[in-house]
């Protein structure tokens, strides 16, 4: 499996970094029974690309641990941190094969904890001792946020180009990728040509990474995705393949229809997805995306070949091959 | 007025923490109309008192406005994204006699304003250049939401305490006053104990302003507060009003009837705002919150006598005689 290839270089140090998740959660243990429990609901499971992203981006200098852990730990919270304000925006029910937090504890509670999950994100940014690492976390949250926003504020919007799709994405994912690797780097010393390289990696692969995702909305199935198939459609968000079949039928369109009525939606999704899967506008999809792996991997030219390049390589390829 | 003498010492500093807020509302202009509006609608009209902290805070030793200014924006951007979430956690209509957010734009759309606000409240914190203010700002934001989360989880339970009323306003208001006032003084190089005295007199400041706060939501009127009066009752969180009113009526009390039952809420809320107002309970609480008062102000017996000193003692007399 490529992902084992991936993390086997870091493996030590995610496990250190999954011991302050640990140590996070516990920390609430008897001391405020609702908190530990919805921490340690959220805070499990996940892929952890982000801070393997930045400790990988920080083995091509000076690997410095003590800023690379609490800089890996903030990446992935602050991920977490959005996912639980997503879900409680989208009334989503289930996430990674579990029930949301605003499933179980209802959206308020929702609100108040993913502010909880920004700050300690925050506080272990803030424990890498190093101010641009910490404005680079602050403004990405920014970027991710206004990009959500934008999200929300086009749902339902037929009028849409693939480069205001590509705008939203690289602000809602690519950010906060790019984050994880910048910050890698920068804390490594690496020289400024080095960061910018990571930097640009990180951010091309963020989008392949979401294009995969936005097509497995599609294609996958609930069980391999966790969440519900077409949800995407559901909450009014046109994607990649959405867009294609858009540009494809402009007259008429299940979309179109799903997004001008009030009932029968299931079966515009349904139809939806069939119209997508038996046309070649997933392979395009995945072209597309291929094409900014491609992109980002050019970057990784100007760096020594080294085990992390090669699992940078790896992860690349894992991110448009991947099934979940 | 004495607010006036407060603001005067540092008006023209808070003309450009203002200006700092139209910056960041005219750069949606044009670009982000919804953003633009959102923000246009928020960013206005507070009392400015957490900025106004920080920068007389700052007075007492070397006073740098380049890392002051940012952090006394801060300050008040951490605030109003706090209120964004709470309005939406509540479900609250109107806020400084204006529509709040999750009323205009509904409270999804309020979740991520939050999000974008605390992002760029964090941006302002690092442009102080100060690791110990950005860390000191992170940690008080987990502080607020920690306390908010026990509001929501310990709603319409009776079973609460004088000390867990003063523990949950210390997290919901008295940790960010304790950091305007406590960044003011790090960032002015103030010696330690200085500084400790300074974020002392915020913190116990804060809990005279929120007991304040509690009681105006008795004995106010909505044109005054400009929300409905009632409300902490209605959400089911007890303040010190409901507290000592049910101390004193144990066995049979509005507030136990209003917890127990789904109807006539308005009419049990009316009872409990009688009672409280036709006993001494409103004096009483008065006494404690100006307990608080001077607790604080006894913190500023170490510093110089100064202009600045004497707008602290001002504004604490303002937060315990003002009526809105």
């Amino acid at each position: 499996m490529q992902l084992n290839k991936v993390y086997k270089l870091v493996q030590q140090d995610l496990l250190k970094v999954e011991e302050q998740f640990r140590l996070l959660v516990d920390s609430q243990h008897g001391v405020f029974p609702e908190l530990h429990s919805m921490l340690d609901q959220i805070i499990i499971g996940g892929k952890v690309i982000r801070p393997t992203l930045t400790l990988l981006a920080g083995k091509f200098y000076k690997y410095d641990l003590n800023s690379l852990l609490p800089m890996a730990t903030a990446s992935e919270l602050l991920h977490i941190a959005t996912l639980v304000h997503d879900d409680a925006v989208d009334k989503a029910s289930i996430r990674r094969g579990r029930p949301t937090i605003n499933n179980i504890w209802g959206s308020e509670r929702a609100i108040i904890l993913g502010d909880y999950l920004f700050a300690k994100a925050g506080e272990f940014a803030a424990d890498t001792n190093n101010l641009r690492v910490v404005r680079l976390f602050a403004q990405t949250l920014g970027t991710i946020s206004r990009a959500e926003l934008r999200q929300g504020f086009s749902a339902f919007n037929l009028e849409q180009t693939f480069d205001d799709y590509i705008e939203r994405i690289a602000g809602k994912t690519a950010a906060l990728f790019a984050m994880a690797t910048e910050s890698g780097a920068v804390l490594s010393q690496a020289p400024e040509k080095a960061i910018e390289r990571l930097k640009e990696f990180g951010y091309n692969l963020g989008i392949a990474f979401q294009i995969v995702d936005d097509i497995l909305d599609f294609v996958s199935t609930e069980g391999e995705m966790g969440k519900p198939v077409g949800s995407d459609l559901i909450q009014g968000t046109i994607t990649l393949p959405s867009l294609l079949l858009l540009k494809r039928y402009p007259e008429s369109n299940p979309v179109k229809r799903l997004f001008d009525q009030e009932s029968d939606k299931q079966r515009y999704v349904e139809q939806a997805i069939e119209m997508i899967c038996n046309s070649d506008i997933i392979d395009e999809c995945y072209r597309v995306a291929s094409a900014y792996k491609i992109k980002a991997c050019d970057n990784l030219d100007l760096l020594s070949d080294s085990p992390s390049r090669k699992a940078l390589f790896a992860l690349a390829d894992y991110v448009v091959q991947r099934n979940r």
